[in-house]
């Protein structure tokens, strides 16, 4: 357990930096530095890429405008599955991107975004600053020349709309669903046909039968596709991303010769807009889904037989990933125990809390 | 509600300037600047005084040194309860303190902390940025010349040790119970007596049965008292303090003469340093609840009547403070229909997850 991620992370960018020595201190303290961050989304995901410019304001904000940051959503510079790559080639110092986007490069780098059946996002946001991740994923992305930062967190996802219901596992068969990353993977092999369809073509594919069913992220942006005029069956818990980690990426060069202060700046700044996007999701997403509700949206709970085969499926899977790739071995073991322990001390403390209160939500109402 | 917190607090902070006028912007933009900072809390409490030293670090590690915050545990300069007076009377510029601590000046400021049955962590950080409560408590606060910052959370926390099981509402009658604030007064009207003693006298009243039961905080820190030695059973949840947020709060006049970008480094810190809190509090609650346990300590729930009752008598108590507080009558009116909204995504979303989760834990660990 590191408790000190401070002096690991400059540990480990100065451990890191093949071949590039650590820049001295340099005597003036904030020089004029503008730096360019490419986005993996889109602008009209305001509350993600709303969290790259949050980011690049509160910098500025703290350095008199000395640091600047120019944000680029998707497709601007780069198409937004090649965040990363522009910052292992140098042509950007800096990206907003979900690392489980690469998981072609490595799978590892699911467990910095969300590992499906992971823990929530205050135990990811633990697991990563205090239990070992921030080191094992910087351990991967160090192959990419690149450091990341934890900055966003979107809290459980939906499981998205489908067009007839999922009663039980047979269910699946066949079921062709707009879905990506290892949670396409782990239901593929319950006979699920994972599709992967650009955000702007679900819509018509879903209307005609192309596609039986499609998720996207939480209602806030859900309702944006509309997607649940033309499938009413609205699933949840999104299983295969509890608590997704968003990250600001840096090429580890670039990262290196920045002046300390603000290399902590960029730090304090990271939790702050992490803060900013669950924050203020949690506050979009309830009045969303009440709206949806309101226009036909059916809220359907995936069955726990349904639930318990998808989470074998995925321990099947990981097992047979960790025995051909030993950072993903490092991962799992780093996380499976951290998950198992404090889910513990969760079901005491919060969950217990939890479990109250929205037992008597309604009499509150009515109150 | 206010999604742009940062325009908030800068209007704010300019507005409740009684008789200040604010500093134009100076040409240096990185002055060396002392504070002292005060907190309510002794230096045992290491992840709650240390959120205030992790703080004061990240501050000065942003500004190159030039903005430096000394921290005080309680009682080096004023005793922890007179905290926000040592600020309203400028003979510290900032402390570090649980507002409710002060709902003998104006019980509204319980909601800033933790309202009896309030929303959790998480809900609690949304409503004070994006959901009214920092403009409603800061508006509170301006007559104590204070504002103040949201900087840590506890996370829902522990009931508390008992020597004797209370299984149903009439154990609580007679009842010598070590609590303070709402909570104490909400148990009062159930027949409990509240005791008010120190943390360190909290051990022998309770090994010799002068009183009955005692809550503190959470694992981590309630174990260093010892408690379960004494009294075996440990109860969940602590519903005084479902997700206690504790503030840096700072003199009005001290903090509208800040050059603006130590303003936004302070907000920023702030971020960081409240995230450390619960971030650590999330690895360290986990272990220690098990070490407990292996001790003898025998974990109770209270009983959904017990619940209900304290509810009840929480909701009678807020309808006559609201009667007699426009204040108080604001933040209830704020407070209870946010919490009404968002527990129903919270429900949907991180409840239903985090109810698989725990079902399978214990797979997980087989497996």
């Amino acid at each position: 357990m590191t408790l000190k991620r401070r002096q690991f992370i400059q540990a480990a960018a100065a451990s890191l930096a093949t071949g590039s020595i650590a820049a001295p201190a340099i005597a003036q303290s904030q020089p004029e530095i503008k730096w360019r961050m490419t986005s993996s989304f889109p602008k009209q995901l305001d509350n993600i890429y709303g969290t790259a410019q949050t980011f690049a304001k509160y910098v500025a904000e703290a350095t008199d405008n000395k640091f600047q940051i120019q944000t680029f959503s998707a497709g601007e510079i780069v198409p937004g599955l090649q965040a990363l790559d522009a910052v292992t080639s140098g042509s950007v110092e800096a990206c907003q991107t979900p690392l489980n986007f690469y998981l072609g490069k490595d799978p590892t780098l699911s467990f910095a975004t969300a590992l499906p059946f992971g823990p929530n996002a205050r135990l990811q946001y633990s697991w990563w600053h205090f239990g070992g991740g921030a080191e094992i994923i910087n351990g991967v992305l160090a192959n990419f020349k690149a450091i990341a930062f934890a900055s966003g967190n979107s809290g459980t996802q939906m499981g998205g709309f489908f067009r007839k219901e999922i009663k039980e596992v047979d269910d699946l068969k066949g079921l062709k669903f707009r879905i990506a990353g290892l949670g396409g993977q782990v239901l593929a092999r319950l006979g699920v046909v994972p599709q992967i369809i650009a955000g702007g073509d679900v819509y018509p594919a879903l209307e005609k039968g192309t596609i039986d069913a499609a998720e996207f992220v939480s209602p806030y942006d859900d309702e944006k596709l509309g997607l649940h005029k033309v499938a009413k069956y609205y699933y949840y818990p999104g299983w295969w991303e509890g608590g997704a980690m968003l990250h600001f990426a840096v090429g580890l060069d670039y990262w290196n010769k920045l002046p300390k202060n603000y290399q902590h700046i960029w730090l304090q700044a990271c939790d702050a807009s992490n803060n900013w996007m669950l924050g203020r999701y949690d506050v979009l997403n309830g009045a969303a889904l009440k709206r949806m509700i309101g226009q036909g949206a059916e809220l359907r709970g995936f069955s726990q037989p349904v639930m318990e085969a998808c989470f074998d499926a995925a321990q099947k899977l990981y097992g047979e990933l960790a025995a051909n790739n030993a950072n993903f071995k490092k991962a799992l073991d780093s996380m499976v125990p951290f998950r198992t322990e404090h889910y513990q001390w969760w079901q005491v403390g919060e969950y217990s809390y939890d479990t109250f209160m929205i037992r008597m939500r309604n009499k509150v109402t009515a109150g």
